[in-house]
């Protein structure tokens, strides 16, 4: 199999991707090869673009980028047994090595060995990508292509409010980037009683709203935490979901659930976070839940039945569809906070 | 305080109430006296009308009927301490005894020394009732009269549902009577992704459709157990939430639930029951709950937060309020099926 | 590979294994070959071999029997990655799909499709049974031969204790056959404060005894549910391990928990059973767990640690190895009650 | 009852404490009045002799000292029900409001209202002690007196290991002070399959080989996390249980633990801690839990099922038992580092 493919590469240590022609991948005995049509755009894919100093240290060009997306099966391996040709599918895009006690008792979600496309190897904004038959995720035909599309990202909303356990309880979420977002509709669908939804962008919040926020709060206000403890009766909320990656957001989040509360840390901060451990974790009596992935394949079971249901609507969250030759016009609307969530069409036209 | 009151009164080992002038009831340094105002009828006071088998072994006469209400604080005892006179309260029915382990680690639910008030002490059908401190429940200002009058009902199926765990789960209900029902709006607020409800009785079906049920099933159907396999890819329903009390049902619901599902059971048998434990139970993994009354006062925490978050709306089920005088009346409405949940009013008119 | 090798064989609907000559087992790219050395005789055997009903029905000779053992990888497919020739291994005897929801969730344990060794495929009484990579789990070097071949049923032992939970708790074991007596150095182990055996034959109760247990007691005894709540301070036990399959233990077992308590059945009932659904399980509170075979592989990793760590003693409870050519004599010693947990020695002269 | 009594008490702000004459505490009529035996001298105590910053800032004398203890009931509250004139008790130390919502939904350990017994209101060093019924809890007589003396800390041991559930686990617990030495039996009986211990100080460590610890290392061993993987497979420990409160420590003890494992954090840091968020805890996918207290009353049961049944030994943790007039002794033996844990005898001569 030594045709061509058109794919968006990182090809050196700098900043950009470039659109180049490559060989479609090779598949093992337990590979699929997935035509792609619509593959979503993360902040990850941001940082590998822009080429910063997390991306300088983890890819090494060259590499195909992206690792949201859905598509056709349009190969399989000789020992492929639950996957068909022909088949609409998406993927796990953590590739865990299936053998480790982590694999073996439920966590492949944090294999220490775990490689993700688009990352650590060939990604998804391509042509045609190789997945093992272990990761593919064959679609309900009830799910819109782009929806399914970002079931990466909204898994990880997923994961974080079900590990949280939000049934009947008041939720803050901390940065309504665009999978905060995403956690807003599913904190409802998954029996939230309220969430409140907190960033320093007032358009994210104005869009939170819109995706069932019963309140939003700028994280610049000064009152911000007596305003959550008013909110709740002066106990704090049950349940805290950080999803920026803020120290102040982390410290400001931690003073906001009551004692024995849960948080869920989903941001990743990009330096140590000086924590006072003591009034804000030990003498609450907090559950901290450090958040990675989604769980494979619990998370997708329930994201499925999220929005197969019709429980969850991602369209207010997908801002742009556009063709995959416009790549840096996505990051450039990315950039500017204009896009919320962009989905590249790597077939048709790009119309929705 | 020897004032007397008007109360429903089961004076003799017959069936029927009388309408009774008895004593203003006294109240202890620990205790409450409310001003009922509103109060629920159940099943159980149906059963201790009628007079029953289970009535004759458990009701020793004279006594008050009722444990569902909702009214005023008009006195409080001298170590009262969080309870003032003039707060707006219901209670919880159970009296557990607070010092065995049970009390002691978190289940006074379960307490084997329970008392029930209108089952085993005066109750609550009565202009007046005492209550320890311990047991009440002060009413936020945005939760109605009649919803408060049932919040003891509601926390049954609150309790269920929570306790089954149905976020992002798919679940049958079998058996739709009034706290059936109730577990409609609850299990959608709460984050169930499909709610089947089956009963016998087709005008119940059809309220369960109004309240959320997103598909309804005749528990006659003989193909019932293959419809929801259908529903559900093959593989069974997660949840069971039983509430029908027939072996018959829970033969069919434990049949619907697939391998590793959560079974609650709520319904009561009136006897004892034959169960395939092997193929049911074992060979699936299934875990079973006995469920009894609701966690105090967790259950009411989330009772509180389903109903003041607008989540749960109970409209529906309350068919009738009646001026308590019209007991015979209410108790007549409920045999012939023609009411779902009726509420007696203690003060007022009973115009809603 | 049409080498030929010993086996014990099921070769007519009838009564008996004949010890045959018959082709080595081929392998496919995932599995592994697997030169046998010890195998345990579980009751299931003991019905193939009897060929009651249940065999009869489930059992499609011709057949190599038997699902408990350890051995040697003398070849692997061209696709297994994690085991080597030459490794000492035992294996997981439930081959399960690993394709549909309950494998993609943690629960392969209860796989559907699941297809057991020795009972719908070929089994491990032979000098060569061939297994899927997956199912194969590599021996840590301090886990003596003869514990490894048990651990399948000391797995079951462990998966139900663990489901149960037992740590810090009172625990009743109703019915001490091999794997009850398992049961009972796994729930010292697992932290049990104290662990009561119950039984209709006093050799098995003096070697509960000698296994740890605080108490034991005839299942005959009329007194039996009062002494055991004597011995909790009227409570009732925390856990009841059902592993004796019969109805009246199971109601005797239910009665003996405490409200709130918990009970993992794992004994599997020849018939229906009639059980008090109200008064044992309902009221109560309980918590009713389905046991069937051992999670994959958390159970495998807890057995583990219990072995190697020194915490659990199996030595006791194997009461004979033998040569697998005195498989007659095997079956009459566990028919005569003789023998506790038989080893079959499929290498050497089975010497300890 | 304006009889006096000798009390340990803290008359003005400035080290040391004063052997005083105060009036035996008067009770309310849900209180007891115990007569103090026997009292556990805590670091917490250290504190306030040493009349340290925290001190400063929390205690306001006069106040008599000492939290840690057990006694004989002298006189019960007119509205007391469940405790007895004679009755040999210890009690919790923490008196929350129990009106809360923590407080009723089983939380009361993390009451935001909790008053301390010695802290924040008089305590249990004296020859009387005045505490509300709720708090005392009646001691098995198979419990001795230095036993049950700190059964205070000793909860806090239970709490923290059974919060982090250690059955079948390999543990780390970082500071073995008395309540980190507490834990290591606790560990064990609760079902850990291997502990290891890490101290700064060579003679508890030797002292926590010889209460059970697997194995034990020096906290300033430059390969500390090294060994730990290489004890554990490469994977880490399963829980780690925090008992120092020491920034290095805590960040060590994190590194340890693998991914998806649990750490228990029971140990108060002095000052703000620099977490690598990232790396310890969001992509390791941890459990960390803030632990405060002990749970009312479930820590207490468990506790006393440990204690009662032999599995926990707590003698060699008492190194002195002494008169409470050498109380400046005492305080210097533990600055000293040469006591371990020092029990103050109340009535007796001290002699065990």
């Amino acid at each position: 199999m030594n045709a061509m493919m058109k794919a968006l590469v990182k090809t050196a240590p700098q900043a950009g991707f470039t659109l180049s022609d490559v060989p479609v991948p090779t598949i093992g005995p337990t590979d699929v090869l997935i035509r792609v049509e619509k593959a979503g755009v993360c902040g990850t894919d941001a940082h590998i673009y822009g080429w910063d100093v997390w991306a300088q240290n983890r890819v090494k060009p060259p590499l195909v980028i992206g690792h949201e997306f859905m598509g056709t099966v349009t190969a399989i391996g000789a020992a492929v047994r639950s996957i068909h040709v022909g088949q609409r599918v998406s993927a796990e895009g953590h590739i865990a090595d299936l053998t480790c006690v982590l694999c073996r008792t439920g966590d492949a979600h944090i294999c220490e060995r775990v490689k993700i496309i688009g990352v650590d190897r060939d990604g998804a904004f391509a042509e045609y990508i190789a997945m093992p038959e272990y990761n593919v995720w064959p679609l309900d035909d009830a799910i819109p292509d782009e929806f399914a599309a970002i079931f990466d990202p909204l898994g990880n909303a997923v994961h974080t409010v079900m590990a949280a356990g939000v049934s009947t309880k008041s939720v803050v979420i901390t940065g309504v980037g665009s999978i905060g977002l995403m956690a807003i509709p599913v904190a409802r669908a998954a029996g939230a009683a309220s969430v409140f939804a907190i960033d320093v962008n007032p358009a994210k919040l104005e869009l939170a709203a819109r995706l069932g926020a019963d309140a939003t709060y700028m994280a610049t206000d000064p009152n911000l935490v007596d305003e959550i403890l008013r909110r709740t009766n002066g106990d704090g909320v049950d349940v805290l979901l950080e999803m920026s990656g803020s120290g102040a957001a982390i410290d400001a989040g931690l003073r906001m659930v009551r004692n024995g509360g849960r948080a869920a840390l989903l941001g990743i901060p990009s330096d140590d976070v000086k924590i006072n451990l003591a009034e804000r974790i030990i003498f609450k009596g907090l559950t901290v839940l450090g958040i990675n992935g989604r769980r494979m394949f619990e998370t997708w079971y329930q994201t499925q039945a999220l929005v197969k249901s019709g429980r969850v609507d991602l369209r207010p969250i997908i801002s742009h569809v556009l063709p995959y030759t416009e790549f840096d016009r996505a990051f450039a609307l990315m950039k500017s906070g204009e896009a919320v969530k962009i989905v590249l069409d790597f077939k048709g036209d790009g119309a929705r």
